[in-house]
């Protein structure tokens, strides 16, 4: 491991970066290649940085801090101008190649062998030839996506959605116009470019969009400046953080505490920037309502239905090795699943996931029985 | 400080007495009369648990867990009948006599000085002249409960419920039919008891007491058993399930955290085990999603108009000096407050608090100018 190399790429001095391996960098030797990755952000290097054995560095993707009142924000933090685009519903990789090889990094900076596989799959040969250096940011969406399936996009199965290009050793990305060239010129989806608007006329503008994307069950806007000079802001629809809600109190004990308490002050503050009437109002609050109490009782009657609380995914691959992988990734990510037997299909296998919800299962027949809270 | 009484008392060794005074047991000197308190539950002594300079203890309430799913918990828990009564929303004290002094105790175990005061004007003279080791353990509301403000009770200043009886030294608590009687005999007004049940019959019975409840604004009820054998249980209205939202999305960044997620839970497991209508569930749902918006969209729209956020309550003394005390007691609760001057009223004094809700409102404020989440 060129960890001197690394060092310098990283701007950090090398004796940092080794006091650094024993708390927040972890090495991951499979599957290939071996790297080490960033567990949490550290000396000024995000988390999700990580380092291949020649000691080439690809940098976390920056997170995006959201807007709560739009107006203000835009006006705040934008200088001029901006971009915004479809935030996307999914789970966000980091493509890159890495000895000729194709390889998906996860936000975490695993390798995530089903995303590797799909990536291989979906880009165009030699994406990379021109560029060895270049890392696709995107998001993978779909009803086949193991970690967040959804059934909005044009995809029966999985695709991805480039949203911004990087290069190894920078912390820079290359940002809206460079990214959307790339992705006509290489023919590789990318995320929709809604407009570009002076800051005092976005807010309104972005209204409009949000309630339109929120209607089809979209998620929102990720609103980027032009010209890259400052960091990309989030906002979703109301839609999307009632979607959020369901998931969270569909496993109440597993999730809610993490997901509940932003996703309804987001309520909160579109309600009042929108100055919605009192009928608008109600239609939220019911709104909000049901996606906190419609999902727990689904979860609690199937439970008394004798059901076992699972969430259900599915995966295509090509080769059974990507399914085995995947598994073993899964359970080093913490997540409990069980892989039912691979349905051989055209170009591969089907396989069922029922990843286990143990917390909220348990606690949920243990409360049906009588026990207290 | 006689410890080693107090030691025989509560069933533990002196030595581990005396260890625990460095970690759990806190000395408070101050509102007279100065006692230990037990900040956390150790060996079995429950928290707030007291002991006097003489050695006498005064045992902490015991916690009544709740039943989220109640015919198969009363089933579970209790043997045979069960006494319903209604469950009040203020703060629990249990009043005292110390040295011929009465002093009300909060649950963690602090004196406090307006409460106190309270005690003093609505007990019968010589309560505890019979027996001096009598502990009464209940409810103080109304909306000069400066803790937990309603206007649902027959007063316009403070009352006392009694729905207990204890004595000092005794971890046992004297139940249901002895404290009624005691109540009756003292002409002190005692939480309502509503009535009692086979546990076969008891859950249907509850439910229709619960929703009468509700309708009044009220809380729920607690659970007991006649004979006293197993510990009390209670279970709560939708209403004051909402309620207890609404003032956690108020002060979202104060409180929500802790409250919500418990509270949204029993909410389904409600609507699941009373088979409620599609109907019934989208006025359930409303109920909680307005619980939620409305209170935010007030504090959003009310920092806007430039006003703070705070608490308002208010309090009636008879001597400044308990002003006084009680502003310093608030101050070593952490509750940061604002009294306003006295003013004069037929018996004493009328003192308007406000209570700071600085997180939530410095975070509405940020917000409101353009921070991100």
């Amino acid at each position: 491991m060129n960890l001197e190399r690394a060092a310098k790429r990283l701007g950090i001095n090398l004796q940092r970066l080794q006091s650094l391996q024993e708390t927040i960098i972890k090495t991951s030797s499979w599957p290939e290649p071996r790297l080490l990755r960033f567990e949490k952000e550290a000396s000024g290097v995000e988390a999700g940085t990580v380092i291949f054995e020649s000691g080439e560095v690809v940098f976390g993707y920056p997170k995006i801090r959201r807007a709560m009142m739009l107006a203000p924000a835009l006006e705040k933090h934008f200088p001029d101008t901006l971009a915004v685009e479809e935030k996307m519903n999914g789970h966000n990789v980091r493509i890159t190649s890495v000895d000729g090889e194709v390889i998906a990094l996860t936000r975490g900076g695993f390798v995530c062998p089903y995303s590797s596989e799909v990536a291989r799959k979906i880009l165009p040969e030699g994406i990379f030839d021109a560029d060895p250096d270049l890392v696709l940011c995107g998001e993978m969406v779909g009803p086949e996506n193991p970690y967040v399936p959804k059934s909005i996009y044009p995809t029966d199965t999985i695709d991805f959605y480039l949203f911004d290009l990087a290069c190894k050793n920078s912390k820079k990305t290359l940002g809206v116009h460079k990214t959307h060239q790339f992705a006509d010129e290489h023919r590789v989806k990318s995320t929709a470019l809604l407009g570009e608007f002076h800051k005092d006329r976005a807010a309104e503008k972005i209204k409009r969009t949000i309630k339109q994307l929120g209607r089809r069950g979209r998620e929102g806007v990720v609103i980027k400046d032009p010209e890259n000079k400052v960091p990309a802001l989030k906002y979703t629809s109301s839609e999307a953080n009632c979607n959020d809600l369901a998931f969270a109190f569909r496993y109440y004990n597993d999730y809610a505490l993490d997901f509940f308490i932003s996703r309804a002050v987001r309520e909160g503050f579109q309600s009042v920037e929108w100055l919605e009437t009192p009928d608008e109002r109600k239609a939220r609050a019911l709104r909000l309502g049901e996606s906190i109490l419609m999902p727990l009782v689904e979860t609690i009657e199937k439970k008394q239905a004798g059901e076992n609380i699972v969430q259900k995914v599915q995966i295509r691959v090509r080769s059974l090795q990507t399914a085995r992988e995947f598994e073993f990734h899964l359970r080093r990510s913490g997540i409990r699943a069980i892989f039912g037997s691979p349905e051989p299909i055209d170009d591969g296998y089907l396989i069922r996931i029922s990843k286990l919800i143990m917390s909220t299962n348990d606690k949920t027949q243990a409360l049906l029985e009588g026990e207290m809270w």
